[in-house]
């Protein structure tokens, strides 16, 4: 049998009828990834599978650096295919990891190779994918378009002209929806390296000053109303840690002066200033029926010669391990008592946040919406096969598994487009083995339709699509 | 095959034995519940389903609100039916969450309906279980009498007069006893509003007035003596968090005259004052040979414009997240170390304190009481069958199964008692899997002995019932 | 079929072929534990099952206790035979618990008993371990050479002389190697209890006087290098939280001399004293290419009284819930910064801990060491089927299963080592699964290798044996 089969995952013959029948023909929606919209408006081709595979995937640098791989092989000035073989000698040796299931899936899906890779037939998978990248000029659009995808949402600065979206909505060949998404991270972390030359930045692309918190909102409003004319539907924001500090906005306005002034500021402050923030944008986003997305928890660049090296977003980060039970839902209760609280999705990097998270998901509503308060996938470091069946049951036992938004990529890397498989099959294998354990009725229909809901049609509707 | 068969959530052959042989003849000891002893004294009766399943109960409204059902079909003027309707369309909805199967189960067992409700035989369902309702004038009792309950022990403030319960203990027609439990919350949060006026209250029932500490510990003093003439076993307390800062009884009456001259307590002083209530009743209860429950890390009424429209306890509390590890073994060696720790049960709402709780429980024990400060059955949120698997197992990892004082409904509704069944389903189905797995011997009578220890005799012993 | 058979936990064939096949063969290096160097020096004999079983073992302590066992039984002066009755008692009403398994896995290895203990042949046993301990003169050299035990590091005392040790070493008719590790607790917890007058014994033991923290580190330093000499190749700390605050040794030498004066220190003094201590160890184990393990996360001698009565270790310990997701990976970037980051194993009693524990590993590398900063083994109230799965798995999500350091007892009793079986068929299990279930190919070459690795070639090759 071939390790990558029609069935993997899908242990009983209701998960094999859930996954073929229901969830395998939906379209993917991938409301969040960090994919390039430049190269995909450029269409970028690509030279070999070590450029695929491993000029950006910081998840693979990890598992190699952890089998003692000279940084050389890993980042270094090592060839394409010295880093290849590495990979392949450090893959093989990782059962239980979801890079395993990753890798194979992507041999199977987008080069069509059967076997599994290790260091005994690397040269030979090498050879393969490199054949069939040159044969079939594998480039970004076509990979896409292998891929069934109908939406793919990037993730954007505020001061971005967003010209490469422009010139995808203009190009009427290509049939994936590519939409921008608000990433004001920048605007937030107020304590950052280089927060005033980022507002000077700001500044300059709007062509007003900013001397106060009521010219920087304005400023990040205006770019709002121009991803919203550019088809944005959906804010995020990466947030080391859940704040809630209220203060007004002449507290805000004494605080941001100080950071541009160059003064140290206290804990306090930068919680106050972000919990502003965040609650005069998360007005901004109700207004416009954007869906507002939280990540948290994540504790980063934690090996300081390599960031010096390498920079960020390299494969030094960690799960956080702080606890936001008590701020989460008094933030969310700050926006909902001015009936301004957006559809909203809530990640933590700290899998043992979600029973608090779906707890906290559970008090805020809104009728007409399925699911307005969101937990959302198993993130990052969780997006694995227990951590995705932790989450969807998790998720079930404490609300509307038929409500839940799905899956998305928060990928850098364009063969990521199997991890909607990944989870899609790890969802019907869950249900399947609830329905053959007598603990939900065999009703294919309603079972059925809960897994078309999950899969595309919830994240059609939150989103606006 | 039915949804509810004889042998739902038991997937072996030793599960059945288990269940069958030992479980489900037992009776049921309801140690803790928010049932009313007046509707019980009363012997209230329904009219419909939607009475009894949608007049009170927030685990329902939550799962509602989530699929975006208007209030008014929730809580608000739409007719019983409406609700009922708006039910049926929400559940069909859910799998992996409990209240799918407590659902079924409450049907097959009080209504004799083998179906599953959905939103295609809602009305079927309607009439059917309403034909019941007023066929066998389905009331209180009755439906007490039908599940076979020996004891159940309410919720009860110090001021109560406990006239229902004296009432229930005079009535010999009705075999069931119905205690009181003690649970003096409203004399613990001393910030809450209206501290002072419920000090006023119990004054005004005990006929002394409260200047000190002194006066309000013989008051509840007063209150517990009086509890215990009319057969009460246990006291309850529900708190934010475990509280521990050690001070003397000066201290104490120093904060509670602050907080009766109405002036704003520290967070120090509010621990402080809860720390030495805690000890003193704990003395009180240990004295009286009573069962000291303690509830904590809930956060409660997290949604303030819907607190404001219905009050607390309709479905917008959540996991705190707070962490007690070092404080909760603290405010038992204060009691140990003056030899007045009374038997305990330890509730977290947040099931990512299993592991802690276990191992704390296994520090302090009393010679001729097994299990004498116990990890309590899995509390609210996390009373479902993953949720109880975990509770269960982490008990037996780290203690002795045998000892446990087993399960409890915590419940508001009269027909949860089917939530006994559910778990005894589910420590048969466990402990049928361990012994199948070869993990535990064949031997059917030491099995078949803890089971019916967790399932009766245990609660029975711990509380001298 | 016998509880304890050849495939006991193996419940596929993969299991079964990787477990007999591959893990037990291989020699067991048991590198933390804390078994007595004098007791194997001296090759102590036992007179009764009680005395191995029963003398020091405080996890059997508790599960008497829970019980309601009276404390003569247990560590009072009830007979040998009383207590071995009491346990026997006690631990039949154990499913779920570890020490069910291990109390049969040792029966059967060292005793060739195949029955369950129980109170029913509680006797039968009592005589029949007796006559085998009679017969075979069973001595602590004897049950470690039946145990295939390749190497094991105690646990020692910076002042300790390592007469024991050099003993052991000197003699060649003793097969397994016995070496000291470093552990200094005691100069690490400045505001223990007798601190000031263990300086002294330092003092007193290395001829020089403490009057300063770079004495203290001097003298350390030379314990080290005698380790060293003795064939040390790793220290250990027992730590209740993880330290993060940076001093300069000027700033540690003032906290220093102001305990040392009888003077109380703040937390953040004790923190920066552990933090530099730590640091300036840390380098010193780097240079050496010791590996460093770190415990944290026990909250211990809960029960005061108890404590007075037995002192410490003696079953009154528990989870203390701390969270140290920030200051862990602060720590060791802070060695790694000075390019002194030694090899490092983690251990927290919390297993909530153990995702961030895995992504903190993650962070941390070097060219040419596989595995240099991990995740430890499921760690005492841990060390049980479900907990060694979850940190298996854990590890396995994350990182690289190959490169786990595997298993140790971290026990006070020489029957212990059944406890790297127990792992063992674990891991195998667990891998089998996974194999069978499609999620890593059968390709028993690379997965045997694995379990070997895992088992006793890391381990082996991590602690330069």
């Amino acid at each position: 049998m071939k390790f990558i089969h029609d069935d993997f995952l899908l242990s009983t013959e209701t998960a094999k009828r859930l996954y073929h029948g229901f969830a395998e023909p939906m379209p993917i929606i991938d409301y969040h990834c960090h994919l390039s919209p430049q190269e995909i408006a450029e269409d970028k081709v690509f030279d070999n599978i070590s450029q695929l595979w491993l000029s950006g995937d910081h998840y693979k640098w990890r598992l190699m650096r952890s089998c003692g791989i000279d940084e050389r092989y890993i980042t270094g000035d090592g060839s394409d295919k010295e880093k290849f073989l590495a990979w392949a000698q450090t893959i093989e040796k990782c059962p239980g990891n979801p890079l395993y299931h990753w890798t194979m899936l992507e041999l199977k899906r987008y080069f069509d190779y059967d076997g599994v890779l290790s260091s005994k037939n690397a040269e030979e998978v090498w050879e393969h994918c490199n054949r069939v990248i040159a044969d079939q000029k594998m480039s970004a659009r076509e990979i896409i378009a292998m891929s069934g995808v109908s939406v793919i949402c990037t993730t954007d600065n505020p001061e971005d002209d967003l010209k490469w979206h422009k010139m995808l909505a203009g190009d009427s060949s290509f049939k994936t929806k590519v939409l921008p998404a608000f990433r004001p991270d920048k605007a937030v972390k107020i304590t950052a390296e280089g927060f005033g030359k980022y507002i000077g930045l700001l500044e300059e692309r709007f062509g007003c000053p900013i001397a106060s918190y009521v010219d920087l909102l304005q400023v990040l409003k205006e770019s709002i109303r121009y991803f919203q004319e550019m088809g944005c539907r959906t804010s995020d924001h990466g947030l080391d840690r859940i704040p809630y500090r209220p203060v007004n906005a002449e507290e805000a306005d004494r605080i941001l002066v100080k950071a541009l002034r160059g003064e140290g500021l206290t804990a306090d402050e930068v919680e106050a200033y972000q919990t502003r923030l965040l609650l005069d944008l998360g007005e901004l986003y109700a207004d416009l029926g954007w869906v507002m997305q939280l990540h948290y928890g994540a504790k980063r660049n934690n090996n300081t010669l390599m960031y010096e090296q390498l920079g960020p977003d390299t494969g030094y980060d960690c799960i956080a391990g702080v606890k936001c039970g008590e701020k989460l839902p008094a933030l969310l209760n700050a926006l909902e008592i001015k009936s301004c609280l957006p559809k909203t999705i809530i990640y933590s990097l700290d899998p043992t946040d979600n029973a608090m998270i779906d707890t906290v998901c559970g008090c805020f509503h809104e009728a007409g919406i399925r699911g307005k308060v969101q937990h959302g996938s198993a993130w990052w470091f969780n997006d694995h096969l227990a951590g995705m069946r932790h989450q969807l049951s998790g998720l079930a036992e404490s609300g509307v598994l038929d409500n839940f938004v799905g899956m998305l990529t928060d990928s850098r890397s364009l063969l990521s487009y199997t991890r909607h498989e990944y989870f899609r099959r790890i969802l019907c294998g869950l249900m399947g083995e609830w329905i053959d354990q007598g603990l939900y009725p065999p009703d294919m229909e309603t079972a059925g339709a809960i897994v078309e809901n999950v899969c595309y049609y919830n994240a059609k509707e939150l989103f606006n699509l």
